[in-house]
């Protein structure tokens, strides 16, 4: 099991500098945590990704159990010893994954994104609708497996049964994740739904691992503030708040904050699926504890440096002949080595190096970037 | 510059146990030389690459040329520092890949290969016959860029000066290297053009690097001989043997040792392009000390493991739960760390990951064969 100590709490906003202890270590919070969707951070091998100073990973309970199921993983000794990652791991409930292909393909794309750039604005998701992919009941939902099509179903309580035989030492309840085009009428229902399930996720669930809540309710302030009072008044051992969060950056960060407040100050909260640098700031003002999102290894397999002074897009004939790091004040083994005029090179003469290179410095980028902020709190400047 | 030290001959056979100086360290000869085409073993950094044995490496002049072009990498101080490379580097002579290249498409094939399956035999290249894509003059060739069509041309004189920039340990001198259908006239005239080339090369290579003349002759016994004894009287800091050797591996092995018996003892001589783990040792025995080859990391990356006992295709359903590492019998870190199993399922999940797990591996496997060989031929087991 897990235990969470709050170490410091600035001063200045909802900001805390936490030890979030588990059976596979501690983790200093605020932390970051990559993406390791089908049991590896995609392009790294696990000893390459421990170096980058990464504290905690998360896999995504859809894609393992389409493949390779979890009973090849159980049969290996669990998640930890199949990926050979010696530190803590998330597991998500694989609500996500179902909902935003089930809902994607209606809405035009594969799968849904937060990218408000590829949304079809004039779509709204009434309450009461189905999407075209999906049959969602009381119990769970119906779904296509996107390998090979088979129908498959996923509820709270298979949710709990795959995240046991995975075996991560933290594991989130089984929630809808309505797209952000949903009306306030449709989010309702969900989110109603949503805590029914996190009841049966809690009464399910394994009580050797940790299991979070989710938060839901979208854009909605007062199905924010209802979600996260329920969800905060159940025996969770911390919670995940889902979904999106309205116009921008600066609604993200006051919806957060309102979540934050109801939630109960001691139990550790990570936010699902966000994101950038400058998101992370703003959300570990707003009171959470840890974030994954793909954004350092999406962009690095794209050619994308995350540096101090901005993205770089490293394909650019710009970099041919320069000689400089990836990031001048990056102190990670890449830049220490390699040239932006040889990774450029790489990825013209499209190697697969250079990918391996970028996620290195991405994932060591952002947790330089939550070390910083920790040090930050520490000193009382956050 | 370079030097060779016979350290033990067998009394057996021809292989020899040799110490091949350098200015940047020593190579313990009979030695496996990984190729690293574009400046980067594919899949897998240079530090890696240290770490799985590797002593040397040979990149590839006539890609190296057209991109990022060796104005580039002389900029950058050389292939050394733009690869962070700290050991000996050879790069070829660049002929074999323009004629590769040229034959290759006449041939029906995107390059000429060694691999007889993929052989039109009817198809001769006859005396005289000029290559559809190429054009061979006296001084060199004009041939077309595959990235972007555009002429070029390539003789000795700009090999040296390319070769030059690229500021290997290690060079070839500009041959010709004709396909395996070309008729013994072809073969003949194509070899005095090799040997006028290599004089050339010669006069005109930078002194401070060790230039490697090359044998042809194709699959022609007297042809492979008078090469070897042109070449073997020429002032050439060792040599390389090019081109195809005849029907099977028992004709190549009797070709290298008529080669060897021809070439100067005291000079390090380097097969181009060969093999399979046993073709090396059969090399060996014929008086070869070093290879290069792309088998270990080409297979690599379509999910082929070497092991002891022979190649296993690891996509295949029968490793899905299988907890033995990839070769029970190999010390790397891969093996020592995961599974068949897990590296099947990253195989089916399409992921890059076990792709530099396997390269990792395979060029372990090479670099411990090669091992075991030169203990062999200390322990008078050759």
């Amino acid at each position: 099991m897990i235990s969470f100590k709050i170490l410091k709490r600035s001063s200045k906003s909802r900001a805390r500098l936490g030890l979030l202890r588990t059976p596979h270590g501690d983790i200093e919070t605020p932390a970051f945590v990559p993406v390791a969707t089908q049991a590896t951070v995609k392009v790294l091998n696990s000893e390459r990704v421990l170096e980058t100073g990464t504290q905690l990973l998360i896999a995504n309970t859809y894609h393992l159990h389409l493949r390779p199921n979890e009973k090849i993983i159980k049969a290996h000794g669990g998640l930890h010893d199949f990926m050979n990652w010696p530190r803590p791991l998330m597991t998500d409930s694989g609500g996500f994954q179902v909902f935003s292909l089930g809902f994607g393909k209606d809405l035009g794309g594969n799968k849904i994104t937060k990218n408000r750039a590829t949304w079809k604005p004039s779509f709204q998701v009434e309450g009461g609708a189905q999407p075209k992919l999906l049959k969602i009941g009381e119990d769970g939902v119906h779904f296509r497996s996107h390998i090979d099509g088979k129908e498959l179903f996923i509820g709270p309580k298979e949710s709990m049964r795959i995240q046991k035989a995975l075996g991560a030492d933290i594991i989130f309840a089984f929630d809808e994740c309505p797209p952000p085009q949903a009306t306030r009428e449709y989010m309702k229902r969900s989110m109603d739904k949503t805590h029914r399930w996190a009841k049966i996720s809690l009464d399910e669930h394994d009580p050797k691992q940790a299991l979070f809540g989710i938060v839901q309710g979208g854009k909605f302030r007062d199905l924010r503030i209802e979600s996260a009072r329920f969800i905060g008044s159940l025996p969770f051992d911390g919670f995940g708040i889902g979904g999106e969060f309205g116009a921008d950056k600066k609604e993200m960060s006051r919806m957060l904050g309102w979540v934050a407040d109801e939630l109960p100050e001691q139990k550790p909260r990570h936010l699902l699926g966000v994101g950038y640098p400058e998101d992370i700031e703003l959300a570990v003002r707003a009171g959470m504890d840890t974030f994954d999102c793909i954004t350092p290894t999406h962009y690095a397999r794209r050619g994308m440096a995350y540096t101090g002074k901005g993205m770089l897009d490293l394909m650019k004939r710009s970099y041919e002949k320069d000689k400089k790091p990836v990031d001048p004040a990056c102190a990670c083994v890449v830049c220490k080595t390699y040239t932006r005029s040889y990774i450029h090179h790489l990825l013209r003469a499209r190697e697969i190096t250079p990918l391996e290179l970028l996620t290195f410095h991405n994932l060591h980028f952002f947790n330089a970037k939550l070390r910083e902020i920790r040090e930050k709190i520490k000193r009382g400047k956050i």
